[in-house]
C-alpha cells in the first residue's frame, strides 16, 4: 500500500492484508454437484491488430457460483421448502434465480474476523471425515484470547487447505473431510457471527464413504440463523501469522439473484510497528 | 456492521461503505468483443430432496473477464507486441493465460480512493462522445481539495452509469460515450495512481460512429504505465454522498492467467459522527 | 461421395446433399430470451507439446440449444401448465431437465422433405412482419406439384435466410420478421408432418414491434399436435436447386431432458444423371 | 419413418436406424483435456408466462468440442507444427478459431459404413490398455465379409461403450484403455476411409498408467492421412444387430474454426423385409 491514506483510516496505512482465498484454475476441486472452472482465452495478443499497434486480450470464464473460494447466500439451502425467516423456496424463484436471500442481498462485509485454529488446538491437522467438535471451538476460542461476538467472521481452521492442489484427497471423496458436526454449528450459530467460514468445500462434518447426503451445519447456519458460510478458504498464511483477531473484508459479486458467489476474502492486521 | 473492529481499525465501526459495483444479470451491457453474462439456476429447490428434508439451489454462470464492474490486468493490452515493463506478450501465454501481469498477480487493493466528479465541474453529465481534458481533470482534483498522489485510485464520474439499464445507449453504439483522451491519460498517468477507474464499458473517448478501433488510454495506462483500469463503475451514490476522499477497497477474483476480473470495488467514508 | 455405397442404398451414391443449416460462430442473431453462442479456443497448437512432436487444439463452446439452426422438443413450450398430450409441464422437470417430451426423445429423422417456397409463390421475398397465410402454403404447395403428407419435413421459404449476418433485421427488432399465422399453423398441423421448418428465429409472424408477446404456431404445432419445429434453416440452395420433394435428413445431439437442440439438417437429392 | 419417401429413395422407407451416439448429460466421461458437459434450464415453465397462457422452457450448454459423441476434425493436432496437408498450424489460427481445416470444412458425411467388431474377432470384448493390431482388423474385416474401400466410414469395436455410465473406468485413470496402435492406425489409413471410429474417448490404445503422453493414431489418421477419427461410439446396438455393411450418416455442427464436433451419427441398415 504506497498510497496515504485519508487520516482516519490512517491505521490501515502499513497494516498487513493476508489473501483467504485460493487461487481458480481449470482443475481446482469442485462438488460435483456443481458447475467445474473453466477458462479459456478469446483473443489473444495478436489475433486482431488495431491499426495503431494495439491489440488486447480477453477470456471467457465458466464456474459455478459455488466454485472456489465462496459464500452462500441464504437461497443456497432450504428445509422443508423452506428458506431463512419462512420464505417459501418455490415462490422467490423463477429465470431471475431468487428475488430475495439472493447473493445480491448480501452487502459487502467489514467486520472483525477470529480465527479459530483447530489445527493449533489438536497440535495437527484434522484427520478426513473428523469432527470438529464444541469443545475444540471453545479451546480455540481461548488461545485465540477473544471471545467470539455478535457479526464477527469465523474462520474454522482444519488445516485441509494444503490438499487444494490433489482434487481427490481435497473432495474427501474416499476417505470424507473434517468439519463441524451439528454441535459445533449450533455453537457457532448461538454467536450470532456474520458469517463462518471453512477451508473445505462443504463446511461440514463429511465422514468416510458417507457423501453430502444430509448436511446439519449448512441448515442450522443457512436456514434457521440467517448465517452466510464461507467455504474453500486458505487460513495457512493467517495461521501463519498467528493472526487471531482481525479486520476481515468480504464483497460477494453482485449476481441477481444467484444462490451464491465465488469470491476474496481478505484479513487485515494491525501494523506491527 | 454490528461487529466490534479491533481496536485498531475502530474508525472503521460505524463507517459508511458504498458500493461502486453494477448488478450482474442476463442483458447488461456487454461490449461485443467481450462474452455476455449468463446466470441459469442448475437446481431449484425440490429439484434433490435429501432424506432430512433439505435441499439445495445453485447455479451455473458464464462470464467473460471484462463483464460488469470489472478490474483490467496488465496482461489485456499490448502495443507492437509488447505488454507492460517490455513483457513480450506471445512468450509468457498458453492454454493456462498468462504466466505473466494476469488478473491473479494483482494483490488485493486497500488504498486513498479520489472522487473527480466531471459532472460537477461541468454542471451536467457528459455528452456521448465527449472528451475528459486535462482540464476538466484538474478543475475536479481542485474541488475534491486533494491532490492525486502515487498509490491512489482515481476514480473519474461522468454521469454515464445512469445507462446501464439501456445497454445500447451505454455502449454508444451510435453517439458514442463519453471518456478520457490521451492528454488526460497522460495526466492520470503521471501522477502514478494504482488504477484508474470510469463509468464506462471502455474507459476512453469513444466518438460518435468511431468504434472501439484505437483506444490510446488503455495504452497509456496499462501498457506505457502499469496503472490498472476499472470499468463499469456506478459512482452516482459517491457523488450523492459527497465523497471525494475515501478508503478504497477491491479484491479481483484471483483467476490464474486471465486479463481481467469481474470485482466488487467498494468505498467506505468515515464516521460522520 | 466416393464411397460405393451399400446396394440397397445404391440411388444415394452420387445424389447430391444440400446443407440446410447457417454457420454456428460469435455474433449470430440469437434472441434475447436464449444464451448466444460462444466459441474460444483453450488450447492453441504449441501450448503443449508433446514429447514426440505432436499437440492438439481444442475448444470451449457455450450456446442454448435454440441457438444456430435447430429444433424444438416437445418439452419447449406448454399451454395453461400443459405440455403435449396433457403432460404437466412441473411434474416432469427437475435439474436433469425435462424426464419427457425432451429433445433426447426424438429419434434421428429420416423423412420425405417438402419445400413449400413462399418466395416463389410470391415472386418476392416477404418483407418484414408479414403474414405466411393459408393461401401461399396451398399455392406452394400446388407449385411444389406434391401434397403434403403425413411424417413430411415441411420447410417454409420465406429469403429470411439472407439477413443472418444482420442480426438485427433478421431478429425483427423494429420491423419483425415474416411467418405463419395462427391459420397456417393450423393447416400445417392438419397434415400431421413430422416438423415444421422456416428460416426465421422464431416460425412465426412477428409484427413489427409486438415482440414474441403470443406465440401461437408454437402452441399449435408442439403444444396441440406434437410436430416438432426446426427454426433458422437456410433454404437459399434447397430453392436454387429448385428441390421441392427430397430426402430429409437430421439428427438432433441426444441431450438429456433440453428442450432443443443445435442441428446440421440436410437434404438430399436425386443423382441428375 | 412413417413418411413415404421419394420414389429414388423407396429403399430406405423400412430401413431401420440405429442411433451410433452416446447420451449427452452432466457427469458422462470427459478427457481432463477437454471442457466437460453442462446443461442448465434457464427458464421452466412458468417462469414467464405470456398472456395467453403460453409459457416457454430453454437452457445454457457448455460443452467442448470433443465432448459425447463427436466427430475430430483436421485442425485438431498437429506434428512439429504442421496440420494436415502442410499447413502451418500457427498461422490459420485466431480468435476465429482455424480458419483452415476446421469441423465447419466437413461436409455432411453420408457413406457406406463398415463395423470392424474386435469383440466377435476376440470372442470377448478387450481389456483396459489392450491393443486392436492389424490382425484384430483383418480378422474382422474378413468376418464382415466386406473389404474396407475407399471413402467408408470404419468403426472399430471393442465393447468399450458398455463403460459409459463409470467415467473412471471409461477414461481408462488407472488402468487404460483398449484402442488401435501405430501398426493399426496405418493399415486403417492405408485404406483411404473417410473417417475411423471407435467406442473410447480418445481412440488410441492407452497402455495402464501411460496416460495420453503420445498419441500415434492421430498423427496417422489425422496429419499425415487426412482421415477424421470419431470418439465415445456406441456401437453395441449394431454389433447385436449383426450388421456389417450399412449406410452412415454423419452431420457435424457447422461450428466456425472448430477443431471438432459434437455429433449423432446414425447407421441406416436395409429393411429386412
Amino acid at each position: 500500500m504506497t498510497s496515504t491514506l485519508p487520516s482516519s483510516f490512517a491505521a490501515l496505512t502499513n497494516a498487513r492484508v493476508i489473501d483467504l482465498a485460493q487461487p481458480l484454475k481449470r482443475g481446482i476441486p469442485v462438488s460435483p454437484n456443481h458447475p467445474g472452472f473453466e477458462m479459456a482465452l478469446l483473443r489473444r495478443h495478436g489475433d486482431m491488430m488495431r491499426s495503431d499497434g494495439g491489440s488486447a486480450a480477453n477470456e471467457i470464464i465458466v464456474l459455478g457460483g459455488h466454485v472456489g473460494t465462496h459464500i452462500d447466500s441464504l437461497a443456497h439451502v432450504s428445509h422443508d421448502g423452506k428458506l431463512y425467516g419462512g420464505v417459501d423456496a418455490t415462490e422467490v424463484v423463477s429465470n431471475h434465480g431468487f428475488a430475495a436471500l439472493g447473493v445480491d442481498s448480501i452487502e459487502p462485509i467489514i467486520s472483525r474476523g477470529v480465527l479459530l485454529d483447530i489445527v493449533a488446538v489438536r497440535g495437527a491437522p484434522l484427520a478426513p471425515g473428523e469432527e470438529v467438535t464444541v469443545q475444540d471451538l471453545e479451546r480455540a476460542e481461548e488461545m485465540a484470547g477473544v471471545p467470539v461476538r455478535e457479526g464477527d467472521a469465523v474462520l474454522i481452521r482444519t488445516g485441509w487447505a494444503r490438499f487444494w492442489d490433489q482434487p481427490d484427497v481435497y473432495l474427501g471423496k474416499t476417505d470424507g473431510a473434517p468439519g463441524p458436526g451439528s454441535d459445533a454449528a449450533e455453537w457457532l450459530a448461538s454467536k450470532s457471527p456474520v458469517l463462518a467460514g471453512a477451508e473445505t468445500v462443504a463446511f461440514e462434518q463429511i465422514a468416510p464413504g458417507r457423501g453430502h447426503a444430509i448436511l446439519p451445519a449448512h441448515r442450522i447456519l443457512l436456514v434457521e440463523n440467517g448465517v452466510y458460510i464461507v467455504e474453500n478458504l486458505n487460513l495457512t498464511q493467517l495461521a501463519e501469522a498467528a493472526a487471531t483477531e482481525f479486520l476481515f473484508i468480504l464483497a460477494p459479486l453482485p449476481i441477481k439473484g444467484a444462490t451464491g458467489s465465488p469470491c476474496r476474502p481478505i484479513a487485515v492486521l494491525p501494523s506491527q510497528s
